[in-house]
């Protein structure tokens, strides 16, 4: 086990109805507050009516931001920001998805940052402090609800780029799976794929001696497998939704991670695909994650052979390890096929012709990964075989 | 899954050396603390020397008060009260394993309060606020280095009672598990029993539709039982070390009591043997689990087949759940007994004359348990079955 330091203050609010608690929880952080969102779904909903109202209840003064896209673009991010020192705004209440909240941490970041706000996504500054931001989550995926992380894409050249630090972790997070019923099954697929391969960079490591946050790692995979054609086929099923949206949560909120190094290998080479392509993190991740595992399992076949065992209750071949490992790699691609993820680019009528310059961009700041160190050499042949 | 709320900002330092870190973390609660510690072992390990220095390294001003005793006594905790006030001192630094943390949680919540700290232990008053407090681990077990709660025993009457406060949670926790290699066998199967017991008092709940937390409570007691023999037979290996520490940690941060309603009865059983026989918390435990689990198993047979079958990897006999249930239960008592506790009463050399007394005081303020009510039959018994 790695030394480590861990904290999350988050405070979470989970089960029904919990979304009229937003403006007891804000009302902590101040009188104003940036309320950002995406599109109409939430006004369709009634989420949004309900959310205002309780804001104003407290007596807060709201000002909007709406239009957060998936993959949230950094020309928004300036217009908060803008926003924000003109009307003297301390606090940011995201009500969505990963895409809302990663705009939100954004925002907040950059408020009282002098220069430009991309600068902390290429490394020219790093982030110091943010305004205090609260979620009411829409979608249980990215686990932005609880992390300290935002992943931002900049329209000029279509780079997509990570930045965390621990004052981004949102101060209270409301988590009600009844807001998660009108998801799509698409919606509800890739987000099942997203929290899974969470767990997943963080289970492929090279620390050795980490039994407790293996097994931790296992018994969430197998919850959200164990719920995800449920959720797909009673979209209103209260428990299995439950189980879906708290597992997305602890799939990021570090718990799992603690005395481990996680890979991330795969959610880079995927930031290539939705940077250029526009495509859902989790269909991306879909398609990537099996295509690294065949790529890497060799480096450690005795854990390739351990998540089959243990996740996928595929019976350990002793005397052939490798092949227990490979069974479970293609159950992995099964399993996201099953839920109606494309796992090939070609599913996803994405072309192989800008491989190069994927492979290219996504290593011009070092190699990836850390289970495997990855340079563009092995970017490019992942993604040949993920075509 | 309940509706719930959950909040643990605990900061947990965690590895080799990290006790050197006490200083730079107490600092930011001022220049004045308490140091509480138990008997002389620190002295012994050096480990007080190295805490003092990194205190006085940060200019912070020590008063001590060392002496807590196992079940830790109110009239030790009246003391570090009239020495907070007397010196004006705004933080307690906590050295030491569940008792003085849980000592120094008690005099932290009774500084600021006009009356009796028993009060709250009575239920005559309610604690509103605390002292900061951290933490430097020397005994996994308890689980009280990022809980939110205190176990205390009155001389007077040997009443030993409990309370729980959210600001009770320390500040921060230093876990070093090199800190844990002097424990002796019989220490450390204690703290092994005590956290078994924690996840155990979650696990039997009758909250349906708990797959996450479930299958979170079988990683944790796999890990803590795969590593028990090791700690035991090596008690200088890092890595199991490590894993039980942390899972320790685990076991009552809350984590995977989030959306369950645990409980608790074989605790408060246990504290009315522990009262008035000073044995260890852990032992204690071990002698109420198995009969307390043969007392209720037939509530919930499917719970019992399962925890025997997901943590014991016993096999189900799907035209016998009972049997399975039962071999569980006997598997458990197993465990506890080849790791040097005591399974029973007279192994304990506790006789059976008291048993209607400690029934009597056990549920004199009402039933205990959740899973399933226990009244002052039930308990006299379930004491009876432990004999």
């Amino acid at each position: 086990m790695q030394d480590f330091v861990f904290q999350n203050a988050t405070k979470v609010i989970f089960g029904k109805d919990t979304e009229q608690m937003a403006g007891q929880e804000s009302i902590l952080y101040g009188k104003k507050l940036l309320l950002h969102f995406g599109g109409g779904s939430i006004k369709e909903s009634g989420l949004y009516d309900r959310v205002v109202q309780s804001v104003k209840d407290q007596g807060i003064e709201i000002v909007e931001l709406g239009g957060v896209q998936p993959n949230p673009r950094v020309s928004l991010v300036r217009e908060g920001i803008a926003l924000c020192r003109e009307h003297n705004i301390g606090f940011i209440l995201a009500v969505g998805g990963g895409s809302v909240i990663d705009s939100a941490k954004a925002i907040a970041a950059g408020v009282n940052y002098e220069g430009d706000v991309w600068d902390f996504f290429t490394g020219k500054s790093a982030v110091e402090e943010c305004l205090p931001i609260g979620v009411v989550l829409t979608i249980p995926a990215a686990g932005s609800e609880t992390s300290g992380g935002t992943v931002i894409t900049a329209e000029d050249g279509w780079y997509k780029r990570a930045v965390g630090h621990e004052t981004m972790r949102p101060k209270f997070a409301i988590l009600n799976p009844e807001l998660t019923y009108t998801l799509s099954s698409y919606q509800t697929a890739c987000g099942i794929t997203d929290m899974m391969a969470h767990i997943l960079e963080r289970y492929f490591t090279n620390v050795k001696h980490v039994e407790l946050t293996d097994r931790l790692c296992e018994a969430t995979l197998k919850t959200i497998i164990n719920n995800a054609q449920t959720v797909l086929a009673e979209p209103e099923n209260y428990d299995a939704r439950a189980e879906i949206m708290w597992a997305g949560t602890v799939a990021h909120n570090d718990w799992l991670s603690t005395g481990r190094i996680g890979d991330w290998g795969s959610h880079d080479i995927e930031h290539e695909i939705s940077g250029i392509y526009d495509i859902a993190h989790g269909a991306g991740l879909a398609i990537v994650f099996p295509a690294w595992m065949k790529y890497v399992y060799k480096h450690d076949i005795k854990r390739f052979a351990q998540f089959a065992h243990r996740v996928w209750d595929i019976e350990v071949d002793v005397n052939n390890l490798e092949k227990t490992a490979l069974a479970g790699i293609e159950k992995t691609k099964q399993f996201f096929s099953s839920i109606g993820m494309p796992v090939s680019l070609a599913e996803a009528e994405i072309k192989d012709d800008r491989i190069d310059e994927m492979a290219r961009k996504g290593t011009e700041r070092g190699p990836l990964g850390n289970f495997v160190k990855l340079h563009e050499e092995d970017v490019r042949q992942i993604l040949h075989m993920a075509k």
